[in-house]
């Protein structure tokens, strides 16, 4: 067990960033630079990225970094507020990185007054350490053990040394391995490392480093200091009465994510075959209804929905049982369902299920995963529809094989080398699961996000327009963009949206309640741009162009079913999506 | 026998451009545009590709064009300026890209009027063909029976159906699987299929075209027409002249390009056991001294010294014979030397002779894959100095295994996949023979060069320097830029240099004679900066910025042995390079 240099007059009421240098073995607390007060999540991550990173670094060398920071509003157990954003350079993308996470970590985080963890330069004697992390301070223990193990079997041995009430940041053997589609995991609040941060193999930088387990104890730490209580609460109760009442939430509490299988199914655009065809022929036993029902029919272990923070009254998640109601893997979500179902023509929820237990454990985005299975079964490495074969292809990457790693690496790498042309994906990092030739204003999020391809910095489905129509996509996905950038600075999630629009003004009144701000109304869209202008630029001077902000050329071409839709949203409206 | 139209009253007397779409199965001849009437080789690449490639384009998919351009000298057997330019999008780097070869392939096109050869679009059932060209035009021929077959046998058995007066230019396995590191070769004067248009995965790209090989028929045609014959003939003779006499050429006609094998170790910057080191302990028997003597002492088949070109007076290529006098491979270059020996560790130079050959048969380049081989070997994939295993994993290419398609995918991928961030490469390609940590201005060339890291596009290790001093690095390798564009644009070999610089004025008397132009004396570098310009412009619309024109970033940070040195030409001097 190493310590590291520990401040022992830490006084974690005053948040503070945390510091750790792996190269030196040393610690360091400071007060949060005036520039960085008024951010947190994602506008932080980007903001630290233009300031510390250098942008033509190598990701997975000793120059990149990584910082948790939990978003603005976390610590309070705010419905839906407590997530917490990663960040670093992509090994994936090569560019800016935010992922955020639901799960306890941001939440422990903040109340041991830690406004960031940054975590620099890498070990020389390379040996594999846990980061424990307690009111005391921050040390290094030994995590050999560790190695090898999938995130279920690690997290268990994590709570049985450091006690039942810890958050946990952690990666599975994807990360060990340094594969550009790893992820970091996090706790749920039943303890399971369901949360994954999974985009863009912020995994791999966490592997890089060495670092296999990030461990926060919850034991000693207190909830954020809040300068108007009264206000605060009253501001929150509007806010949660709103969320609990608004109609477009409802949806995800009885189905989940998987809502939205028949909903992109019916607009022709749920990838399908490697994003082949918009609409899949066994769409229904796919679907959010037939989950719901196969859970309720089971019984068991299996929740129809349950709640992934504590807190949160959307309750999205669930858990999947088999055929004895014994769990085969929490969540299920419908990005998993689009890639590694219809993407890869399988049918079979429980096969589903399945491979998205075996991927979380090793510690893989399943988009990415399921994105570059796609392209391996275009290429002839499997029939779609063959979940035993794919199964078979996560064991090598769970093996280490080149095959294994070629599909660790993502789904543009993969059709590099396997001499494939479709491969659905923008700077690097795979579509999720919404067509962007049917859905046209998340196809501009793809392509003009700094993040690469992501529904999360930018859905636009439940726009009531036409989504094949090109025109106006732009505007559309350029406010939803700023909306969601705002939301990850804030550590809310995405669903959020509907609870703060019919409640307006009640995230200007948390901010200010909490940090004695005077921030006005718009304060969402600022922090939304700021951060937006901010990985923009880091990404430019990594070496992004206007030519990334583009689909692959072969939507632009290749017609989409049923719709017989390309990519037509003209190049002028894409190169204006950061005109605001 | 698929015949395509042919222009009946086709006159080869007068150049023009010809034209192949493989979807439409039609030919067409065009008279040359004005804007391209005064380019020819990787300047008429350039424009081709500014004018009329889409920057943004699939390079391995119906976009993307091939084109095969002379340089504007072609034609007249002049010494070492019969070079052959290929051209399109490279799968590798996603940019321009140039690269040509000697041979006959240039000479064969001019006697048939063929200013430019363009391969449009994509064969819709996807048959593999030969394109036969002869003065009645063009045609596609099946090729199945050749399919599968390397570029030996491939060569053999087309000489052999077409007769032994024809140039050819073909892929071997490597293209018909669209690896990213597959060549053209062409036939050399003695009909071996010796000279590869290696970098960038030009082979892939005529690979996704289906074409097997380019035959042109040499038996009728005529040399180009010649305005001043007498002036001509004068300037010629002159140039050919200062070439016979310029001391650096010497060099090259006793001991090839292996002479520079003693001179890079001297520098401390022999790419050593993957840009590890710079120099070998194993130097002497890589040497080119070594080599003229074994060849000498094998006799046989084996030549020490021979031309590639009709006429040419350097004569540095060469043919290794094995201890019975039969030819392993002719020629070992200095390049496959540093990248698949000492980059490799490997001393013996029989073994380097055999795995050139395999690579050749299988129409790689050998620079890549030995720099691929190199990153995976730091991987653990391979042990350094193991001859037999590097052999084992080009046969995994040759089953196009995914490990094998992976390392035929180059190093950079290789690097991605494996997990190794010591990748020496540009813009996605491989560094060659002169590590830019200790020849730091052939290191502003590879940073810089729209072509990717490139020896050929700059070399600067034998200006009398300190190589060490990043000062003036910049300046100088700007200055070789801009000639070696000059000369790749008149179809002039990288060692003609000396010759022109000694005779100066006759690459103006030559291109004045024989086209009736009045251009000045600085044609060189005005064609070279004009080819610059357009390779710049289409990367800049390709999506590449000024941090692409960096070295990789651990160049900047690891010394090297033993200078312990790393490289520091200022980033202001590397974004100077394109202000003239």
């Amino acid at each position: 067990m190493e310590k590291l240099m520990t401040e022992t007059s830490l006084n974690i009421g005053i948040p503070k960033i945390w510091r750790v240098n792996l190269k030196n073995k040393s610690v360091s607390y400071e007060n949060i630079p005036k520039s960085w007060e008024r951010l947190g999540g994602r506008g932080l991550v980007a903001k630290f990225l233009v300031d510390e990173v250098v942008p033509t670094c190598e990701p997975l060398g000793p120059m990149n970094k990584l910082i948790l920071a939990p978003g603005l509003l976390v610590g309070h157990m705010i419905s839906s507020c407590d997530r917490i954003s990663f960040g670093g350079k992509s090994p994936l993308t090569g560019g800016v990185k935010e992922a955020n996470a639901g799960g306890t970590t941001g939440l422990y985080m903040t109340h041991l007054g830690i406004k960031a963890l940054i975590i620099e330069d890498q070990s020389i004697n390379n040996d594999w350490s846990v980061l424990f992390i307690d009111s005391n301070g921050i040390k290094l223990d030994p995590a050999e053990e560790l190695i090898g193990l999938g995130v279920y079997d690690c997290s268990k041995k994590l709570l049985d040394k450091y006690g039942s009430k810890i958050a946990v940041a952690l990666i599975g053997r994807s990360g060990e391995f340094q594969l550009s589609s790893a992820g970091i995991q996090n706790l749920d609040k039943e303890n399971i490392p369901s949360r994954i941060a999974a985009r863009g193999g912020l995994g791999a930088v966490m592997g890089s480093k060495k670092i296999k387990a990030i461990v926060i104890d919850g034991r000693i730490g207190q909830k954020p200091s809040i300068a108007h209580p009264e206000e605060f609460r009253q501001a929150q109760k509007i806010f949660t009465k709103a969320l609990m009442e608004a109609p477009q939430t409802a949806v995800y509490r009885d189905y989940g994510t998987a809502a939205m299988s028949r909903m992109a199914n019916g607009f022709g655009g749920l990838p399908t075959n490697n994003f082949s065809q918009g609409q899949f022929n066994n769409i229904e036993t796919i679907s959010g209804e037939y989950m719901r029902n196969t859970i309720l029919e089971r019984g068991g272990e299996g929740e129809p929905t349950h709640a992934c923070m504590p807190g949160c009254t959307i309750r999205c998640s669930n858990n999947y049982p088999d055929r004895n109601g014994n769990s085969i893997v929490s969540p299920i979500e419908y990005e998993t369902i689009g890639l590694m179902g219809s993407n890869l023509g399988i049918s079979d929820l429980d096969t589903v299920a399945k491979i998205n237990y075996i991927v979380n454990d090793l510690g893989l985005d399943s988009i990415e995963i399921g994105a570059a299975l796609g392209v391996a079964a275009k290429a002839g490495i499997m029939d779609f529809g063959d979940g035993n074969r794919a199964m078979q292809l996560i064991d090598e990457i769970r093996s280490n094989t080149p095959l294994g790693r070629l599909l660790g690496s993502g789904a543009t790498i993969t059709g590099k080398v396997l001499g494939v042309e479709q491969v659905p994906a923008v700077k690097g990092q795979a579509m999720s699961a919404y067509e962007p030739r049917a859905i046209k204003g998340t196809g501009v999020t793809y392509a003009t996000s700094p993040q690469g391809a992501d529904h999360t910095s930018g859905l636009t489905i439940r726009a009531k327009i036409n989504h094949l129509d090109p025109k106006g996509q732009a505007d559309l996905s350029r406010t939803v963009q700023i909306n969601m950038a705002g939301y990850d600075t804030l550590g809310a999630c995405i669903f959020t949206g509907p609870g703060f629009t019919s409640a307006p003004g009640t995230i200007r009144d948390m901010l200010n309640a909490r940090y004695d701000w005077n921030v006005s109304n718009d304060i969402l869209q600022e922090l939304g741009r700021t951060s937006l202008k901010w990985e923009h630029e880091f990404n430019l001077k990594a070496g992004f162009s206007k030519a990334d902000d583009r689909l692959p050329e072969w939507m632009t071409r290749v017609p989409l079913s049923p719709n017989n839709s390309v990519f037509d949203v003209s190049e002028e409206d894409l190169d204006g999506v950061y005109n605001w």
